[in-house]
């Protein structure tokens, strides 16, 4: 058996597509073009690349970026006052915190100022509670779940009783996936940490979320035969054939896994490109919320 | 094997003595008691009864009840203004809107017009997204799943990496109930009505929580040997022995799973008790709250 691959980098395209088309819609009926603020202090590389990402792909789509660049000696008030005038500017409609802050700036009192409106990322407590509860609505989505969403959707997987096994139980991406998954009925197990048989709940699985962060960490004889495995891990994998020396790899072993699995995404180009394509989309989405409004 | 039985009655007259210690304790030292205020709209029977005893666990504590009593064709603009009365009235420590409301009012409006440091109940989106947050702590611990905690607390149960099974997904029980288990290390799974193997799951469970509403329909061979059985369900059973016609039971066949089970919650007598010792609690940590940042 060999797996369909789930081509995020063609999802995350078509996604980016249907919020250009959008976008272009919005301009023409309301002359309006909505805004994503960026926020970034200091100047770790990683976040810069991120950043940079977010902003060419908001070009594609013809939203506006502001970027802030801030340097990392910023203190907290003078960060928050930042957010804060995001929050009162009317062209601005997402605001994006490139995390990780500063040690001596907390993290949570920043997020927290973000306008909830505005709140793109999606993981102000509020928000996360909405996404929990039945007959409740959250005001975004997450960025990563969201894009792991639209992937499943995109491959036809019927969720309604499906066992899903989410693998990490983070914030930002297991929490939040466990509660989407269930609201589209899916039976949710989160494996974490301290989980005494990870393989007993992969063995019966028929969605996979792995998303803890270890290298190659679920090999196919774990999975049920034709199984869906979305890969949210990039973990580097030292190989010296290459230049810089290692390659990214997931939390799957794909070439074990895809001999067992159904389908699976690759890594890169599986749920990388949906996290900036769903961001995207959050953007026009808060947009249209606003236009909505008034 | 015969299971340990869960004395929900002796906890929570426990708990209350304890929060009956803490009430006398504020008064010495700081002349202030806390005081819970009910709202109760119509005459619903049911209703009546549990507002009663709510009060009458107030005042066992030494809690200062407030109760207000409005007919059943209030408006909701009003019944909003009564809530807002009692967000200001600075002798209120904790407000609880019985349920069900009538037809014409919006129970998600008024329920989140409550002053979130006064909601006893803990529903706020917000205070269940921080519960649901790894890093983040709730304001309240919502009544029901709270009281199934703490009786897990009392029988020593170990939950880190504990196989839990949760059957019911509701925003009152099973939601709240899976991220506080998830929160003490379970490993959580939570079973709905659109799981296709429910057995399978209760097979491998540690601990076992059933708030589904279905009159016994966990049976002692569906249970793995010493599981520790939380049964939430309050169902009448026809039974003409009674005068009344009927007898209460759970969702737990308490009978077969006495005889494979560890431990046993008995209905009534197990959880039903422990909610309102957890509201009386509640009211406490409120007022606590409260003087802490005066």
């Amino acid at each position: 058996m060999s797996a369909k691959v789930i081509d995020g980098k063609a999802i995350a395209k078509k996604v980016r597509s249907e919020v250009a088309v959008a976008v272009a819609k919005m301009k023409e009926e309301h002359d309006y073009v909505p805004g994503l603020a960026t926020v970034l202090v200091g100047d770790n590389t990683a976040s810069t690349t991120y950043v940079r990402n977010k902003h060419k792909a908001c070009q594609e789509a013809g939203i506006r970026s502001i970027g802030r660049e801030i340097p990392a000696d910023i203190s907290q008030d003078d960060l928050l006052a930042i957010v804060r005038e995001l929050n009162d500017d009317p062209t601005v409609d997402g605001i994006l915190v490139q995390l990780p802050l500063p040690k001596h700036i907390d993290d949570e009192v920043i997020l927290g100022a973000i306008d909830l409106a505005k709140d793109v990322d999606g993981f102000h407590p509020l928000n996360i509670g909405r996404l929990a509860m039945k007959g409740r609505d959250p005001q975004f989505i997450p960025c990563t779940p969201y894009g792991c969403m639209r992937l499943l959707k995109e491959m036809d997987v019927d969720l309604n009783g499906a066992e899903a096994v989410v693998l990490g139980r983070s914030n930002i991406v297991g929490l939040p996936m466990g509660m989407l998954l269930q609201k589209a009925n899916a039976t949710v197990t989160i494996c974490h940490s301290r989980t005494k048989d990870m393989v007993e709940h992969l063995k019966r699985a028929d969605v996979v979320i792995a998303a803890v962060g270890i290298t190659e960490m679920v090999t196919g004889d774990m999975l049920k035969p034709g199984a869906v495995v979305i890969d949210v891990g990039i973990n580097r994998k030292d190989d010296p054939s290459k230049k810089r020396g290692y390659r990214l790899v997931g939390d799957v072993d794909y070439d074990s896994c895809a001999e067992v699995a159904g389908a699976i995404t690759p890594v890169p180009g599986g749920v990388g490109p949906m996290t900036i394509a769903m961001l995207v989309q959050n953007t026009l989405e808060a947009a249209e919320h606003k236009l909505s409004q008034s």
